[in-house]
């Protein structure tokens, strides 16, 4: 039985989509209407297709529907593995008409959503995100992109989907490390922006943790009303949509240490998190108080607390100074002024940094 | 001496830009009020920068600026090359403030227009053509891209330039088949919109081939001022746009047969709207004297009349099969309704294609 929990809208005029939140809505949507050509290229992995992809495929009555299987990692999500779409487009004739989907994760959603950009000068597509983390995240802003050897998402571009369709039932067959994952973007839009859902999440994560059904829509919800809202004051990033960011400088210097996918994102945001919360400490705006709020979230959501025990200080220096905030050489982070209140700012002192790298860093 | 011949606006509100055209401008304009950061990378290729890289060094006083040497040929415009631009932006820790600043050809134009579209989600990016079809066509309206294996730019971008300089200075190096190839183009506005230009050609083709600065000047202003103004019009190719594709659906299957840069670009175009211009006569649209007027400027820019002698209509027919014009595995082709009235239409019999075909494949 299907049923739709919630809907909402990204608003950005004539680029505004939809995001749709339910339960058994794979395979009982169709979403024809949102393909305004004849032909359909799912793009999704190894692992998600074995469970979804014949659902998926029925959802587009009328329409040439072709597929490519991808292999399923972080470390996939570069150029080789997203010239496997190009290839299928191609090998299968589908005309700058055509609709990709991006059914799995954040690294689907980014590659598919960076081939729809890229392919012919750009196509349109369409999001179902089947991990928390994408369905909180990735799959609402129009962020897409890949990898590069030296920096993550360092090539992509903006490109909004048409709809977002959330099944949450896919979450019953996640990993328990992708669910933790995917709390730290939730507990991430507590911290910047929103002190009454933090204190809700407090309440609720024995519950989110344990994948119950009620709470992980409700989750899901505010996450997206959460990056809707920014997204439909920035588009761009031009200001305020950095603090979406939050622990992602520390974070992405974790990932490009261990190795792409050795560390999930959300794992590494988590982390990250905390070390931004540390530095806000230290820079006097929150209280040890607030961060010790914050670590009890990261750690009851199942979330490392340390960044990779061979991680020194000036791995996270060298690899966060290709940080794509960053301005002229500055190192720009984004930190907490207040529970709830996340801002970018290039003004932390290096002696209260050194502090922190030193604090979390195993070997320091 | 620089002197500045005329200048011209591409109209696209907020992303509006200059064109500014002259001789001597090389070297002695100062570009750094276009760029907005501190930063610039010039990518150009080993042809070109022996010829002008320190001039256009100098051209941004007060800013850094790095430069990364590309290998020079149509069969470089691929994935392979282009990540060496990724590579020297990343090495160099260029942010997303950085501008990118395309010194060649039209390769080189549409490769660091494509880096500049994918770095860090988006960059800003100037041209600086320093052949004749790049200075006519490829630097103006946004168009980005590489090549794919199974289709000439079937990834890429739409992102428009801040500026685009032409110093007519650098056409006086240049090969004469390059030259003809950029005539191509030249031809071709005046067949597409423009009869008053095309009788200019006709008086002027040899004064153009003799490389003559006032005529190429001329030449250039004209077809710029033309291309601008259909930009302006359909900037995504809606509709009207594709007419600037005129000769280019068998241009390009000539190309992908011959494997890229055998052909030049241009080269394949002017093979190309012969071929378009003798299926518009068999469609009935314009007359055997019509076709033989476009074929006399045709082979007095020095260009091919034939493709190549081992091309056999059924490659034209797979090649062309993947054009970007295609919908639902429809044909789209442009032709002419009359000499300075093009049109795209789906609706060419396929005996008059096949006539066409048959015609101009020496083995058929």
């Amino acid at each position: 039985m299907s049923e739709i929990f919630r809907e909402l809208t990204v608003d950005l005029g004539e680029r505004s989509y939809p995001i749709i939140i339910g339960s058994g809505l794979l395979g009982s949507t169709d979403l024809s209407p949102y393909v305004a050509g004849s032909q359909v290229m799912i793009v999704t992995n190894d692992t998600v297709a074995p469970l979804y992809l014949d659902k998926i495929r029925n959802s587009f009555p009328g329409k040439q529907v072709d597929t490519v299987v991808l292999p399923d990692g972080e470390k996939f999500k570069d150029w080789q593995t997203l010239n496997q779409i190009f290839d299928a487009l191609l090998e299968q004739r589908h005309s700058r008409k055509t609709t990709l989907v991006a059914l799995g994760g954040g690294v689907i959603g980014d590659m598919a959503g960076f081939a729809a950009a890229c392919y012919q000068r750009g196509v349109p597509f369409i999001q179902v995100p089947t991990t928390l983390l994408s369905q909180v995240d990735s799959s609402v802003g129009g962020k897409t992109g890949i990898n590069h050897p030296l920096g993550k998402n360092m090539i992509g571009a903006f490109h909004q989907p048409q709809v977002v369709l959330i099944d949450t039932d896919t979450l019953q067959t996640l990993p328990p490390r992708e669910v933790s994952a995917g709390l730290a973007e939730v507990i991430k839009y507590g911290l910047i922006r929103d002190t009454e859902f933090l204190a809700w999440l407090e309440d609720n994560m024995d519950a989110l943790v344990g994948l119950e059904a009620g709470a992980l829509a409700e989750a899901i919800y505010r996450s997206c009303a959460c990056k809707a809202e920014v997204v439909a004051l920035d588009e761009r990033e031009g200001g305020l949509r950095a603090i979406l960011n939050l622990g992602h400088t520390f974070g992405h210097a974790i990932e490009t240490f261990a190795g792409y996918g050795t560390w999930l994102h959300g794992e590494a945001v988590g982390t990250g998190m905390l070390m931004a919360a540390d530095l806000s400490v230290r820079e006097g705006m929150i209280s040890r108080t607030d961060y010790e709020r914050t670590a009890n979230l990261i750690i009851r959501a199942g979330l490392p607390r340390l960044p990779p025990e061979t991680m020194v200080p000036d791995d996270f220096m060298r690899l966060m100074a290709v940080d794509k905030k960053n301005v002229d050489g500055q190192l720009r982070l984004v930190l907490l002024k207040a529970i709830g209140n996340a801002i970018v700012t290039a003004g932390a002192s290096s002696g209260h940094l050194s502090g922190t790298l030193s604090s979390f860093c195993q070997e320091a």
